[in-house]
């Protein structure tokens, strides 16, 4: 069985009917089974197979998510795989080839780990997570349930930590800590999450990151926060929890931002933000409104700069036509 | 046979003359086969060899490519190389230690894939394309002849897709699309290009992408657009062909890009560009020209906040001036 | 044995007192070996074991770096390693599983390299170097002594330069150069460090590099250089020695920029920097005071915008009054 859009529809697909823009589809939709509101209004003489929802796009992506996912078909321990005879491998877990599990690693039942992808010392996944290939996690690293990660990501890489000596060389500040990740994230691909020099750096449940995105050591991020690709955010930041933040954002070291702030694309965060939900951009980050009045302002500062010159001519004459009325005055 | 520079030729090398500031080194350079233009006048009595074309930089070019490139030596399926009984695997193909081709692949002639690579099942890989080593291809893909992927680079992972549910968390959109990829492109080290949620992302025929690009879900990229490192286009943008991209730049999504645009480094797209042919720059975008002044005069505006200053105090003093002058009249 | 803060300090670990604001922890902690500065006073009464230094913090470091890196515990090439037998393998060398050694490559002694990376033909790496999981190392790289090289990073991955042709399209101009690292270098994870078109992409003794860099061809970096995250530098730069580079930054091309450059986080350098020990910021870059006077004033626009209609009021009150004025007198 297929799955399609609805005005897309091929013969025996799944498909669903969220927006009422698209309701006449419901007639002429070659799909055969359409997730629907529990409210819809349907024709009784129709020969498709209805299925009645609370939310029929969460339905379908949750159908997808369970029986569309090549991921989830995988199965079994590929004999080139190198799992460590300390580690622990829970039920129906897939290892693909190359994969490597080193010493004392435990893996959870249900989870799959793409061809030659890492799993160092002593680390920890989950239940049911997806790990794609060449995906690389660092000793000691701590894995929830249903975490996915994709391709190219590193888990658990040294924070940026040197120390600068009097010969103007550095000496390398040991990162001894560790990455701890919830259940229910997804990490995109080719993203650098550093561990902690000491402790954790700590992604909360449900946390999604996007693409190409650093997390520096000792970051904290809270539960089902949001960060779009090329973002970054440096050494010790605390983001609250269900913040969302648009791509290619940096966020300098040691910051704390609220729960629910919302921060726009190419921002630069150089100050906490304190108050719960609230809307930052710009570079270095204004309130939002403030910043798209300001982003006006400056797209119109040649206008600007042609009144000044304009007021600096009419003061002149001004001035002129006072001293020569003076002088008119005086003369009198 | 070696290459060189003609101004530091070795002796037995090749080189070429496509500046006339060198043309003296043509007397004095070592090298001893030497790429000249069609009409370039020559020494008779040189013991040199001189090979005649119309262009001699990009004659000198195509023979590097082709003859002095390690990549294109390599051959032949390494035994520890994983590929399944259902792929399809062509003449003349490298597949490097540990490459894993998964199901119903297919690979064709000449392809060579470094060590360590990943072909997600259902992949197709045209003829004679490079792919290095620890390139990660999920499910599905589509590529071109000639294309090189260089290493890290990962395409089709999910987009990054979350619905916003009523208790905070989010859900994941299911990303079943895929990604297809034309020939002769060339995509750098360590890129995310994305597939698509339903449908395809679409990189066209010569296209150039740089390293650490994201490249989103559904996104479509014209022929021959080339794009600079670390630039990233967010979902459903389009892009036509013979763009021009620098570095650090963002798209936000949904956007139409016309043809042949050109867009400085650090920039921020926020809006389409409906002309073909035109320049931009700056965060958010103006069009080329006025960025620049605009640029000159942020640079001017402490300059600009002392003449506005400046006409307030001789404002206040006129007033001054003024009331004065009118309690004299009135005095009179 | 452990290690700890001093005020965290766990029986039997070791710790340090750098800081005098700590010093009364000295006879409070848990810890039972303490790194002190040579001049700290001690109670003679302690039954801990001091340990006297010219700098403790430094001296902590140093032990951990060499006693507590789980890296440096490796050996023994894993049999799932492809070595070729042109390669030279020295002492006390760590190869880990599905790792790949290539024709003609040197690796010197005790140098580790984690599973699953590719080092391409003629490379050689120095002694001591750790060269984490996923790394992908091409052909001709040198590498010095004691570098760390992160998971996911690209070293010697193809410059960036195409040469457009009247058609539209690009020929890819040959990059047959390489890379050149010095010794004591650190490079976070997916980092892109390109080959030089011809001759050599240089990283200087001492730098480090923080994660998700893009360092273009023929860049040279001087000794010492800090970059943090997602910064890029472009073709041909060279950055001298004891810079220090903040996140996000981009460097056009062909710069030159002096030693003892600081550059803040986000900021776009267009201009070579001539004189040593400068601080600069913004996009594109001014003199650091220049840039916070810049940025005031411009988060102060909206007021500027304001006192400008107000001029704009005033001075054409004052030219209405005197107009007024004229006539009265010329009614006199």
């Amino acid at each position: 069985m297929g799955i399609s859009k609805i005005d897309q529809g091929l013969p025996g697909s799944l498909t669903f009917l969220a927006n009422v823009k698209y309701v006449d589809h419901l007639q002429t939709t070659s799909a055969d089974v359409i997730l629907i509101n529990r409210e819809q209004e349907i024709d009784s003489s129709s020969d498709k197979t209805f299925i009645r929802t609370d939310d029929p796009y969460l339905g379908f992506c949750q159908v997808l998510n369970r029986y569309f996912n090549p991921a989830v078909s995988k199965s079994g321990i590929h004999p080139s795989a190198t799992v460590a005879e300390t580690a622990s491998i829970g039920k129906d877990v897939y290892l693909g080839p190359n994969v490597v599990i080193d010493d004392h690693v435990t893996v959870g039942d249900g989870t799959k780990i793409y061809p030659n992808s890492y799993v160092g010392a002593g680390s920890t996944l989950g239940n049911n997570c997806i790990i794609y290939s060449n995906v690389s996690i660092y000793y000691d690293s701590r894995i929830g349930d249903e975490v996915i990660i994709h391709s190219g990501t590193v888990i658990g890489s040294d924070g940026f930590g040197h120390a600068p000596q009097k010969d103007g060389s550095y000496i390398k500040i040991p990162q001894i800590g560790n990455v701890i990740i919830g259940s229910k994230v997804e990490i995109g691909s080719n993203c650098s999450i550093d561990r902690a020099t000491l402790g954790s750096t700590r992604i909360g449940d449900g946390c999604r990151l996007d693409n190409l995105i650093q997390v520096a050591h000792n970051v904290e991020i809270g539960a089902h926060t949001v960060i779009a690709g090329q973002s970054g955010i440096s050494g010790s930041t605390t983001l609250g929890e269900r913040c969302v933040i648009g791509g290619q954002v940096g966020f300098a070291g040691h910051l704390k931002v609220a729960s629910g702030t919302q921060v726009g694309a190419q921002s630069g965060l150089n100050r906490d933000i304190e108050e719960e939900n609230t809307q930052w951009f710009g570079s270095p980050v204004m309130p939002l409104k403030d910043a798209l009045r300001t982003i006006l302002i400056i797209q119109n500062l040649p206008e600007m700069r042609s009144k000044i010159k304009q007021l600096e001519r009419t003061t002149e004459k001004i001035k002129q036509s006072l001293e020569q009325n003076e002088n008119t005055q005086d003369e009198r």
